[in-house]
């Protein structure tokens, strides 16, 4: 039997603001941070279990502090005896009567709990001595179903649904866990698409990330002028040529009408999705975008806040292409349910990356989908921003435009403090 | 000119949980909190502004904490120049590139600004010498427009609509003034209902609050054992007679089919709604729930996190009654943009109050509509508790089941600091 003996949190920034990588209509200006959370134990196997936040600069402080005030509940608790039921865990965070007042579900606490359930579930899979990805996809399907919470999701899918989906995805999943050590799964590249680049290095760029790195489609920022956006999507559609899939993403700046003006602009471009039209919390909104701008298709869900909004953008069938945050949620069990809807209604999932940490984290889920839950690659793929990579144990690998299939322990999240501690915020 | 010299919070909590006021069926011990700010400036006239966020106990660090972290770019700016044009001060927080990435508008970094916007308008309203619903009612429609932000709303209402109804909410405003500072404007009593209080008590307080009050309705919490409920509801509207109306309030505790079944069993008691069936993020659940409940209302709004999902609510039909609250969304102006929307939509608004501070502060709101916007009382009111008042400088008054028009200057919310300190969190 082992306690928690410690948590503690690091407020990381990094100045990214400085190089405009990652500047958008809607973000001109972000410093990509990371409220990062270690969970020690007094096991002696010396296994830490780390989870972070990902921000893009002021308020980190507050989501340390967030983690800091929930987590001492789980100070002296019986490490088993959470890691072999993951739902008292949730329960505890999710479920607090006083600290749900503060959403439900939603925003600083919401992702909080994400950042300490992460670090529990790399505990889990540390011990276990196998990455996220494999311990999801090998856990038996009740077994994983134990830990998830069908609250206000029993209209759209029930704990026996979830099941079924789960004994379907047995079928050929040793196959599926070989060809994915082989092969990895799809990434593409945001790499030259934002808004603050000029054409020339955005041109340049698209070349490079599709031509010499192998992705098979790139993501342009939209959305801050219309004929900014009609120039740099004709020399990037000639730039890539017609077999590379061109997405664009407007990070919501647009309200309901002027998305869909502006978006109807676009059918010439081939364009694999629209992303982000408008705010992540209209549903009604998206839908009626999504029918407007028919065949394009919409993508959302970066800022998605919770499994209950996943629900009704699927029920109002308002995209066509399903996105997911690896720390926008409560962690891991939040996220497996997001797969299992979009499983249901029969929704590929392109996983959100960039940021620090974020492809590290999420590759993780998309290859759980992969191996236990839809069984296919097709149409799905995970953003890849080269960024940060430097300050983890286990950065992402890229080959052929693929991510590879991490094999170490854990969640894939753990940073290199040495390295990373000089960008430690100082207020 | 004056600058702004300080910003301070109080973290107050109230120990409301050992007498189980406030119990429901999800929140079976609150503390009935309150991270309150205060906000000094160099003037001379000795005015703080004030503002708060309610919370029911744990996290209400992290409230304060989000306030502090996010005030500081306040420190040394121009008071003048924020007060002449508040959407400067709401644009300053809403849309900080960086913070909003925490949200975006939802959760404990909403709240936040809510509370740092409230005090900033405090002091616009205490420099006035007039309270909060007057200040409001005597703007120009151009002018309060002005301030509002209508990002993400215009599918739904436009600042030309707004203006419309603010000049239309101009015709006999005076006397609208005189009645509401003679008769005040209607409360409902939520004292008799509590879960946690036997059939005895709650016959007991529901005589005393329409016999001897005078409030024309009650409501009591549901949803934990549907005998229990059957039975209370039986008692009550014995208790009350066929005039008094009778509300009922779940607090978020069934999913969707359940909150159905359940609901279905209350036809005989002539409810007047049914208050939080499901996730408050849930309008589609809502929109199901309200078609297959028909002809009992529902009502929801206490915990809806911005005018993103009120637009959406009312676009969808999902409620029949609109409630909001003081301090979840992000300040006055976003509550006079929910008002503005149900009054373009034809829904009653009746607020959510009781907790600390609820009363003093959503009834300037609901002053204001009356006066402004719907310029009527019909089928509105607002909800009372008898809680914490004591430690208020103008506590809430009630006369003959009706608010007292509050007529100090300000937003109502100034605390006697002397009183509630021993309340101050120690950690």
């Amino acid at each position: 039997m082992s306690t928690i003996t410690q948590i503690k949190t690091y407020d990381f920034r990094f100045p990214t603001s400085t190089t405009l990588s990652g500047s958008d209509a809607m973000n001109p200006d972000p410093d990509y941070s990371s409220a990062y959370v270690e969970i020690s134990t007094s096991a002696d196997d010396g296994i830490k279990g780390v989870g972070f936040v990902f921000t893009i600069g002021r308020g980190n402080d507050v989501v340390c502090k967030a983690i800091e005030s929930m987590s001492q509940v789980l100070i002296g608790r019986n490490v088993e005896e959470l890691l072999d039921n993951m739902r008292i865990a949730w329960d505890l965070f999710v479920h607090d009567s006083q600290l749900r007042w503060l959403g439900p579900e939603k925003g600083v606490e919401h992702m909080a709990i994400g950042a300490v359930l992460s670090a529990l579930w790399d505990i889990k899979a540390k011990r276990a001595g196998k990455p996220l990805w494999l311990l999801l996809s090998e856990m038996e399907p009740e077994e994983l179903v134990a830990t998830l919470d069908f609250r206000y999701l029993t209209d759209a899918l029930t704990p026996r649904e979830a099941i079924e989906i789960l004994k379907e995805g047995q079928k050929g999943k040793a196959e599926r866990i070989a060809h994915l050590k082989e092969v990895g799964y799809p990434g593409y590249s945001t790499a030259a698409g934002w808004l603050g680049y000029s054409d020339e290095k955005m041109v340049a760029l698209a070349k490079e990330e599709t031509e010499v790195k192998g992705f098979k489609q790139i993501k342009l920022k939209v959305g801050h002028n219309i004929d900014d956006d009609l120039r740099r999507l004709a020399k990037a559609r000639e730039a890539i040529g017609p077999d590379v899939r061109l997405a664009v993403d407007a990070n919501q700046v647009w309200d309901v009408p002027t998305a869909i003006a502006w978006i109807n602009r676009f059918h010439d471009f081939d364009l694999a999705w629209v992303e982000e039209p408008t705010s992540p919390d209209d549903v009604i909104g998206h839908a009626t975008i999504a029918r407007a701008i028919n065949p394009i298709p919409v993508a959302t869900g970066e800022q998605m806040q919770s499994r209950i909004l996943y629900k009704q953008y699927l029920q109002a069938n308002a995209f066509g292409i399903m996105q997911i945050d690896a720390t926008r949620v409560a962690g891991p069990q939040e996220i497996v349910l997001e797969y299992l809807m979009a499983k249901k209604f029969n929704k590929p999932v392109c996983p959100h990356a960039g940021g620090v940490g974020l492809c590290e984290a999420v590759c993780h889920f998309a290859m759980f989908d992969y191996v236990a839950v839809s069984g296919t690659m097709d149409g799905r793929m995970i953003e890849y921003v080269d960024n940060q990579h430097e300050h983890f144990v286990h950065p992402t690998e890229i080959r052929n435009g693929n991510y590879v299939a991490p094999l170490a322990p854990g969640n894939g999240t753990e940073m290199t403090l040495e390295t990373a501690e000089k960008y430690l915020y100082k207020g």
